[in-house]
């Protein structure tokens, strides 16, 4: 919760500028080497790009040095090697520590640097540290992404970047290595705003065919037919024509598979909480998201955090 | 709330059909005709069937009468002239009082009956008034609607039927004199159940959407691109598309015309209250349908009851 | 859902009033020997009066035959024969019928009656029911009443009684006899709206003290000292000085006997469902009594219904 | 938001020693002049302590100068000067910065300082604070208060105080100053803790009873009849017995006073939004809490946010 602070560095710019000699267009580096930014380097190389990776798992790490990627001690390390720099992070905190914390990429930041946080973190943090990096001379922008492990592993992400147009220009073409749609959604810190804002619709829009199935069925309407009819009306969202929560009605989506794959529920609730703080920061009333948020968490506390989210139909049929 | 109960008429059968030789497959019953009933019936005239009318407000009724019509003392009266009724009435209980209370249909019901009624009520009900229609020899479908007043103006209703194959055949001529779309929802009631379903879930979605816009457009997103985002990616859905709640991105929507015109709040709510009498009844938890309800309320307390329901984006906005 | 119809009697006034000639001052009439009736039944027996019981289970009127009772057929027999009639019944309809329905009460009404109906149902039906009777010349008061079954065991019922204070005087001597606090709410209807009002906000509290303690003890507080700061402070609260939800801070109260006995949510969702109800009805927003009245849904899905309602301190603990 | 970072003093412990020989066990420092600070500061003046004060508006201070205060530029030069500071400020943010900031006592922190912080902050930030200045061997209680500005007037707050029993006998005498009630609540972070869900189940209560309030008087039960009722039952809680929300029942409440005085919503508002924090950060479900708190942000949207919060009554009732 509460952020490790970082010490300004003592070092100048010049003696940073020594280090980097080392550095070069070819090469990328990837922190965070997790679910989603393994699969994210994975891709990078694939294209032709060499790495210099850093995370704080052992394991994480040795993948990728196997395949010839270059190791980093820290976030300072990657940063005075490479030009370009993606961030994968599970946190605001673990991102504002990476960045600007004690050997983080700030300790060796050039204006040459193009900086690329992919991580789903609060969109105020981000503002604040654009602008930090901005005025460093950097060029840095928000990208999440969605698509999840699946969407990592096969290159096919969308990403939703927030940075100024000629810094969207320049992200292009690494960020079409590991994914498929490039959406640019304005400033600085629009990418992670559009995110979260879509996440949070995304649950509401869950519950919502959740609690009309469950009402439907229970009262004696087919399953099929309900589905058919809310596909087709004023109540078709993608969840009910692409991820329906009823088992059995279509093939290859996680109702299906006993609730397994897609968009566990403790990563969703993550978003949804992101949301709340920014809400609560920013006084703006967003009721259905925190009630969605408290049956997330009901479903975490009842052991179901990493089932897919369209476990709200049974959970709220079973109340369990 | 409570309904009128009907006196079983001591009429026997047989008097009953020597009161029927008046009527004729040519002539159509209407009963009620309110906004949605009177457009209805025009409809119908214009599709060439005589009409039998009956309405408490007597200028709703004079209309038709001017264009030809008879009238009706009562609903008793509306089935000994015409064996092809149609109901459109605001209420369970005005349905339960028109079919089966003093002067009701019942009281003159044969077998060679067809019945439909396009009400929103609710589908406990419907089933045991199905019940009751089909045990005397009656054919009945329920037949709720989707579209308003503008659909009903235009004959591009949307009907959801619930009732056996061969009812829905059969009363599939008239409804396309009155509507585009004709959806067999299954057996008796599933027509209402598929419209309470749809409803509650087109209102959750709404709020997705206020909450999401709300949210995103205070935090600094351009609502354009948040709207674009959202229409593509996985928070899509018809509340975004077609009938988005914030003014002036969408022209011809009620958010960019002061939210006037459009499904009224007071109407809509009237759907969740149904929803929620059949889930406290069937013991189902529909937890974001009672909290949109409530926020429903609120919006009718405050005023706003005829405002089209994406208004409640402005509502969470400015707290009133 | 759907309330039996009543047929109005063909009898004469004349012809009942012959019946009725056994009536008897000391005679009272019980419809209704439930887990709460058949107690008050006993109490009323121990304080003198002869009985005349009804109800549709015979084990039920059984052991009160045994004790001298008289039985009646129906609550038709039952007004015939006293002219004091109390009913304890499980739902709205089920009053409606007794009172209003074939062989009911009004078919054998006398203006010499007094009738007392301690169910706790619709308000709305209350004020009914309640003019219908006074019109005849009858005296009705609604009693719903406080304390469970242990009140109606040891004769220390809390009755809220509705009516005029005529109504009240007369009812008290019988009311004596079975409950300990005898409380006039006003006019009719009013003891039931009393007693859902204080239900709703009971159950409401008792969320409020969940909340606090499951938040509290989580983050490190003793339970004890948060109940000990909570019972003198701001939130103090019945659900916290008397029926606390914490297991083990209480000798005596169901959270230390594993949530057995007390309230039970199934019953108290009843009331919570009668006050969405008529607040829908009068178009009141209550939102957090909806909130609770879900959760309760979903802890009886989930198997919870008979425990008492301070189960909600575990169930949101465990999310099941 | 985010936390100004800290920079750790590069004095020596010697060097601090040096700067502390002016200090005094008469001396106390007081840092946050507002509406409570300001009062507190008066009552501790007023029982004989020399008081050392810092707030960044030069008007909070000048009035304490014009007492006889000494003033100081930072909390370092507070610290530097007095063995005692009591802190009394608006943000966790600020807490951190005055504590652990440049400038901050952390630079001159000394082993026999006693440290209390009065403001309502974050308890998870409390303990970590509390770990800090514990490790350089200060005393440090955390000691948040109620009883609103009234109290911090007359000096009949409560103080809920976290911390060791020793830290809590050692600050009792300089509470006792200020306040009627010390309550020891545990260790350290616990007198947040307490204060939290304090503030949570009273929101929650109050909510409770407008709820009651709002929808017995719309069914026409008298509001002084259904007060007493609550007051002597299973509903009775502190909102209901003391701080009525119905106006008009109570003498010198808010409710009898256009809503002004008390509890501001704006204020309490920031207690469930730290409670939600706590929560999310523990995984902790809190439903209605976060209800109420939304409620509380659209009523702040709504314009109300200075009046107290049994506005929840009207609000609910008039939808703005």
């Amino acid at each position: 919760m509460f952020r490790k602070t970082f010490v300004r560095s003592t070092q100048t710019l010049r003696s940073t500028r020594a280090l980097s000699t080392t550095s070069s267009k070819d090469l990328v580096g990837v922190i965070g080497l997790g679910q989603m930014g393994g699969r994210m380097a994975d891709n990078l190389r694939k294209h032709g790009y060499k790495l210099v990776v850093c995370d704080p798992e052992a394991t994480n790490v040795q993948k990728h040095v196997d395949q010839g990627a270059q190791i980093a001690a820290n976030a300072r390390e990657v940063a005075e090697k490479c030009d370009t720099i993606i961030t994968m992070l599970p946190s605001t905190a673990t991102v504002e520590n990476v960045y600007l914390g004690t050997d983080g990429v700030h300790e060796a930041l050039r204006s040459d640097h193009l900086l690329l946080d992919s991580s789903t973190i609060d969109p105020i943090f981000t503002k604040t540290l654009s602008k930090e990096l901005h005025s460093r001379g950097a060029t840095f922008v928000d990208a999440p992404v969605s698509g999840g492990v699946a969407g990592a592993q096969n290159g096919t992400l969308t990403f939703m970047v927030g940075g100024e147009p000629e810094e969207f220009e320049r992200v292009k073409p690494l960020l079409k290595a590991m994914g498929k749609n490039l959406v640019h959604c304005g400033g600085s810190s629009t990418g992670q705003i559009a995110k979260l804002c879509n996440n949070l619709a995304l649950a509401i829009q869950m519950a919502s065919v959740a609690e009309a199935m469950n009402l439907g069925t229970t009262l004696g309407i087919d399953p099929k037919v309900l589905k058919n009819i809310m596909d087709t009306s004023t109540s078709s969202c993608w969840s009910t024509l692409v991820n329906h929560p009823y088992p059995g009605l279509m093939k290859n989506v996680p109702s299906s598979n006993n609730y397994e794959g897609g968009f566990a529920i403790q990563l969703h609730r993550k978003d949804l909480g992101l949301a709340m703080d920014c809400a609560k920061h920013a006084e703006v009333s967003i009721p259905l998201t925190c009630q969605v948020h408290q049956l997330y968490n009901m479903m975490v506390s009842g052991g179901h955090g990493k089932k897919d989210f369209s476990y709200l139909l049974p959970y709220l049929k079973n109340g369990k």
